[in-house]
């Protein structure tokens, strides 16, 4: 599989810009979104704006796609697909699909069957804008590895690390997985948390020693000191993180497969968005267990 | 206060057993447990040997405790402190009490009661058996600063870093706290594990990838591989888990601090242990949630 020429990006969000503005000095990279200012945002690094993804994806090699929720991917899939398959009857262009949204496997599956598996991918980011911005994610990597391996230098591009999971439902999976376990890290940290200053712990005392036991975590690493300075300012919304773990506890109970303690987790988010914290950083799950912590 | 020059030890169990063997060679140390073979494992590293606790702590300068459960520390307290005081009105001979048990606030406040605050140290120990033996546990201490300053030279020989927390019922809130969030990180990612391998992600790709995501804590580094490699051998013992997280949720009930998700972690080793594997290390949570792991 050759590498894409002209790159079609659906979805300029905070990751899907920040993918655009860093494929568009590289490559030719048309953009749509149904925001005019996010679009002008990736006009200004190089990319040219399209007025529907039909025009994005017209003569593209490959169709990046960040959205939302599972309903969005399906939609914008269902709308490409037919074109793509006229196209591809006609020229015999091929176009490489990947979408980068955090979606459930069945959401992978069913974009795989509409625009055909053998060139569909999965592109699950980690981390979060910041990061994306400076094209230093992880990248979570999922489909046929002739496919995958012709999209190095993209991936060059916009991540850091590149993890190869399996199939495009191996790596939507993994990325709703390693967010499970990172947000249940985190709601029982604050839930340690408040036990031990309730017990009169020093912050600085429960960080270091903290670090010195098996309770410690990235979360730890990268929240407690948010958590400690009263600092919710979301790099990843309490919805967000909702809307994730939700699609991963559904998904587990679709397989059959028991996570009572990442429900709990889940459930702590809902808390913290019921609580009217929707739009803090999940660290808010710490205003669920210390309500005091809502005053500052 | 000064350093102490007669230690008891008193509790011989693999953390227990392991104190006074490492104190042995620089104190004169005298033991004492109900098991004599634990007694002569002590005195083969040079402790003297004592038929019962009040033995071990007639004249002594220091008694340090390691017992299974709250009601055994009380219990020895109790024995132990009307004669300590009696010794202290005679003789006017001060014994500083250090209990290493892993226990709630409430059972340090009573130790401390029964025998004075003023005299009174709580040192939990962190890591396991293995480190313990080695002297390279971290100790996570509480009590009055010119008491703990004066038990430096016996921190250095048990333990490699001292992390003070303020009073005993801070410390052993801490170490309660440690073991909840550590075990509930354990638990989800057991949860995550399974839903993973479900999907047909390969364990070094899970390893790797997870690594390089917010859901990778310390539990992960150390327990993954023992997950995945179907590594049951108890470093830290289901029951003994249970033990420790059923203290700490009642703990925080006590004090009405809502641990939701740590709650849920203590009810999978609870789980663990009513499926039978209650000897097997803490990891066998995952046989809870992919119960063919249980045929291997």
């Amino acid at each position: 599989m050759k590498t894409p020429k002209r790159i079609a990006v659906i979805g300029l969000g905070r990751m899907g810009g920040a993918l655009a503005r860093n494929l568009a000095p590289h490559f030719e990279v048309i953009v749509h979104d149904l925001d005019d200012a996010a679009i002008a945002r990736c006009v200004a690094a190089g990319a040219t704006g399209a007025s529907s993804s039909l025009e994005a994806a017209d003569d593209a090699d490959l169709v990046v796609s960040s959205l939302p929720m599972p309903a969005h991917v399906i939609e914008l899939y269902e709308t490409l697909a037919p074109h793509l398959a006229t196209r591809r009857a006609e020229t015999g262009a091929e176009t490489i699909v990947m979408d980068t949204s955090t979606v459930d496997p069945d959401t992978a599956t069913r974009v795989a069957e509409l625009v055909g598996r053998s060139r569909s991918v999965a592109c699950l980011l980690g981390k979060g804008p910041a990061q994306a911005e400076a094209g230093e994610v992880p990248l979570f990597v999922g489909g046929p590895d002739e496919v995958l391996d012709g999209l190095g230098p993209v991936f060059d591009r916009i991540g850091a690390r590149v993890h190869r999971l399996g199939s495009v439902e191996a790596a939507a999976s993994f990325k709703l997985v390693s967010n499970l376990i990172g947000m249940t890290n985190l709601a029982v940290l604050a839930e340690g948390y408040t036990l031990c200053r309730d017990a009169g712990v020093a912050d600085d005392a429960f960080t270091s020693a903290l670090a010195d036991t098996g309770g410690w975590s990235a979360q730890a690493e990268v929240r407690l000191p948010w958590m400690i300075a009263d600092d919710f300012d979301p790099r990843f919304a309490v919805r967000l993180g909702l809307k994730d773990l939700a699609l991963t506890v559904a998904m587990a109970a679709r397989r059959g497969i028991a996570t009572p303690v990442g429900a709990a987790g889940m459930s702590q988010l809902a808390s913290a968005a019921a609580h009217g914290h929707g739009d803090d950083d999940v660290n808010a799950v710490l205003k669920v267990v210390d309500p005091g912590r809502n005053d500052v």
